[in-house]
């Protein structure tokens, strides 16, 4: 036998929502369609896993979605399904459906929430990784995370606009306050002066009078008149206004803050996100085919990868450290006259 | 005589940055080619001016710049220039530089500033009104108000992406802390559930009790499970931030703040905004050539219209009655049991 | 009386689609809602209406339709609808329904439509101007015609990124094959350096040498090395591909041809576009509820203006002769060595 | 020692221009700049090396140039480069500039290009692979891919708000002679219903009747209105425009043509095309003080590697095998009525 018997699925889409989710969606019905499943889609995520609250899909309803960020079937985030009795209720509902395989859309939390209803239910269990954070081992990309840097981006180019016509400092505060993805990719795509990240803040955290000194380093070196900042949410006490307040009462540098916010998971999904929901979304159904359960379905290297869905939240998932590198390190301007320190950690030995 | 007899013109960008400000400056550049009159840009607004700081400009120089934002001669904000010695020396260096005719792209604080420079220097002076806010009376739009609305209208769509998805109360701060132009305009072009403008407050400050009431007839009359609030800088105490915990804490309705701040100010230039500073620049120069001093260049009802320097700031410039009475009135859902009070207001003789 | 006794009225999305349709029809749906109307929406246009194809529409089923182009409703073309059983078919299909009056939103075909069916039926008749053209006397734009600006306007950026790295020429063909509006205002907005309009072509008709003598002129003058042309459809024989290979072929210059075709339809609309949408839309049924018939809703000068439906598409829109001038003779480059007989035409006082 | 002894670099944008080429350069100075190395550009491709047209670097020049698309040193085709004349002359200026490393940005004929240099001058070579269709091996991407795909993928979009509205088919023609990358990538992201690719021309060229078959099909099983077709240049005779020609005179079905042309080279990169420049721009100047010679920067599978240059060309880079799975079949509509044939070569078996 060429695949494993199964006969229906469910999907749901939970925790915060991630451009590429629709995609995500329409790739898994497509997907089911083609390998002759039905589909049962819960609405709210575990919200409408515990109420019952599903509607069936067939391909015609997700054809045209992909290009939305949301999720036509909805999202929440339920922390109610923390309990064993919810675990209970859901497998029950889940049971009534003639459910044999669950398609969980989402971040880490809503992974612990398919490993904890695990124990409560036999069906399978696929995750397909939906957050903007990009915090999940197991997948080089989550779907969401292009778009979110990719608007980021895009008002981070709006910002130097006026910077430079003002030559002024700007602090843009975007999504990730565990994990720098966001903020590492959003300032190298706009050559941003300078990234707050945790990773960063965890090893060695920034001081105040550390960041005035590379201000005046970058407006002395490099001779530029505007020097814009990417810091990660909860990375500085009461965030980018606070910081921008703090930089023109204590050191007379005029400063402008930006939160950007839930921006960050609007528009148009990039088409990174589109490409790689489809990938994710058609491989966890054939895990599914396969008999696989509680893995992830992600891509590694140009390959589609099963991963035990606790590996995702559990195994750390490190920036790329060439990137940081060439932002931190390469792209930092060095004093005028030598840095020995500095040149000695650079030789291109040091180089991954 | 079929013009004015001057021979070289000055130009410069003051007050915060707008975009267009670069597409005016072509404008002026290329009709000054075409006129026959030599220009010479001061950099950094009114500080350029004093510190003799100018470059000549001809059409080569300014081909290409004005899909983007910024200000390639650089603006500022000049508080000294208020100063008698500043406006002589300002004078001075117009003199020195044979100055006939000074166009100045900013808004009403650049125009306040030019028309104090007028007491000391008998050239012509005409102003270009480049400022985001609109709020200039002699003009039927500000160059780079349109772009504004634009980026505030396309990051409102994204948040009612993610507000669909998840069911919440969003607050987005724009600019515009005296006027609503951009709040009212991006208001109406997302669909936004509420706007909360300096106008509006004004006349009756909304309390935080009426905004839930407000939230809950939506969401009963229209069934709707999103709201999202545009709200005007400066209209509430401690701004969206604020706004957005107050609610959740007294309210237990899960809101979530956005702050645009200067990202309404980059970007590519709205095709509005283009168009309106080729029209307004080249108005400038042909102002300037039939002898007029002291006045704005500005478009009413599709016509170019010159207003007295001073009249710009001094007149108020209301917002549109009727897409007030749109927005506020027509697309405010009634109470579902009649509402005869509202709906006498309403009555369709009362539209003007 | 305040108001003219109407209980329920029908909508339609006619001919080609434009991006503001939805707006509109949100616009028409929330303000029938406001004045206590009932709505009936025929989908496909003046087929749906033959076929009667109907669907009752309130403000739930419009709330966040603003930022999507097309028509939810559909529309079509239907050149059926000419012949008076139509027309008698139609008038039943609204008395059978109850309708008392009919927006009709859509170009000049949908108009001479609608008046077609006024011989036939004796209900109201609005219309709304719902086409990219802007070629409908009566209102200063058309809903569509802002965002097809803007994505002309964004597709020309682009080409001049990489005409200017690659110093070459080309054409990018434009909608609007009887009237030059998006031509001109795209020509203006993206700093092309020639527009070829319907109405300069019928004017007079430019030969491929006088352009290429233009070419040079424009490299000669202002030493620049791009070279960006704003083809309107239909004016010149075998469209932007047959020119840019005549060019290639002729005169040995390499050039390279874009259509952009219903790109321009597409997208998310131009705030100016929903906001226009909401004032006619809303003003439709205003006039409906004042007694109105067989007009066209429309903004001249910031003004709600009812048009006669037969003078907006038999008075001539004529191009803005200020944006003509300021593109075609102020933006241009004169010849070095003088150019006595241009200057002359070009004096201050020629301007309107 | 820790690294190669190479004091001074050259470096050169060359072929067709692709966003994302101002980024790699940018890397390229700072990298240079961080390693004390100088740098010299060489402008227009090959022709300035040619013709010794050569500008220095420092940072500051490239400091806010990665948003823009194009190249701010210039590209050009260059043929005449193939002779031995030429690359003599080439190699002859670059001694007499005392340049050690050259680095090329471009795409396979410019790496041809520099493989023929390197039999005439003893410099190191490095490739950096900037070229829109993504045909190298070596690198997972290619700079200016991702914007491309973008770029199309937009247009899709866009044409498809049209096409739903009318219930129409569409046909829009994307680059990529050689090539599908371009077409597959666009396809997949905007949930084209069909894709016309060269790799699958040549293994079974599509005929008209097919095609129609497939429109037939797709509306009959899906119950789909409109159909949206991603043809490569250089796939149907006469392109797009003829193909929608002939489908509507010969089987009367309404088709408009979209010819995207050189849009898909501007506007502003990606941030995947801006990270990927700045990898790709540090680690050819790493390679060059590796000693290496004659390789391509690349990344595959997130790692930096390095490929012989002439590989990059003679070894063919195919489409991804589950992409075009997904794409051509998972995706694509499989008859209602079983269809043994199809679902046997579709068994999950089957998946790589």
């Amino acid at each position: 036998m060429s695949a494993h018997e199964i006969k229906k699925i469910a999907v749901l889409t939970s925790g915060g929502d991630a451009p590429g989710m629709n995609a995500a969606l329409r790739a898994v019905v497509l997907a089911a369609e083609h390998y002759g499943l039905q589909v049962l889609a819960f609405r709210h995520g575990y919200k409408g896993l515990l109420e019952n609250d599903a509607v069936p899909l067939v391909a015609q309803d997700v054809l045209h979605i992909l290009q939305y960020s949301g999720t036509i079937i909805k999202s929440a985030r339920c922390p109610e399904f923390k309990t064993d009795e919810a675990a209970k209720k859901a497998a029950e509902n889940l049971q009534n459906n003639d459910i044999d395989a669950l398609v969980v859309i989402g971040g880490d939390g809503s992974f612990r929430g398919a490993e904890h209803l695990s124990h409560h239910w036999n069906g399978q269990i696929i995750g397909v990784p939906g957050t903007i954070d990009n915090d999940l081992y197991g997948t080089d990309a989550t779907i969401g995370f292009a778009t979110a840097v990719s608007i980021a981006m895009d008002a981070l180019d709006k910002i130097r606009d006026t910077a430079e016509a003002m030559d002024r400092v700007f602090i843009v505060e975007v999504m990730g306050r565990e994990a720098g993805f966001i903020g590492l990719s959003s300032t190298m795509a706009s050559g941003a002066e300078r990234m707050i990240l945790p990773e960063l803040q965890r090893e060695k955290p920034l001081t105040i009078a550390a960041l005035v000194k590379h201000i005046e380093r970058v407006k002395k070196v490099r001779g530029e008149s505007s020097y814009v900042m990417v810091l990660s949410e909860h990375q500085w006490p009461g965030g980018a206004v606070a910081l921008a307040e703090q930089l023109e009462a204590e050191y007379h540098l005029p400063c402008r803050p930006c939160l950007l916010g839930h921006i960050q998971r609007g528009g148009s999904p990039a088409a990174a996100d589109r490409i790689l929901a489809a990938q994710l979304g058609v491989y966890a159904i054939e895990l599914a085919l396969q008999g696989e359960t509680l893995v992830m379905s992600g891509i590694q290297g140009n390959k589609a990868v099963a991963t035990p869905l606790p590996d995702t939240w559990q195994i750390d998932k490190p920036l790329d450290p060439n990137l940081v590198h060439i932002q931190h390190r390469v792209f930092n301007p060095v004093k005028k006259n030598g840095d020995a320190e500095l040149s000695a950690k650079n030789s291109v030995t040091n180089v991954a």
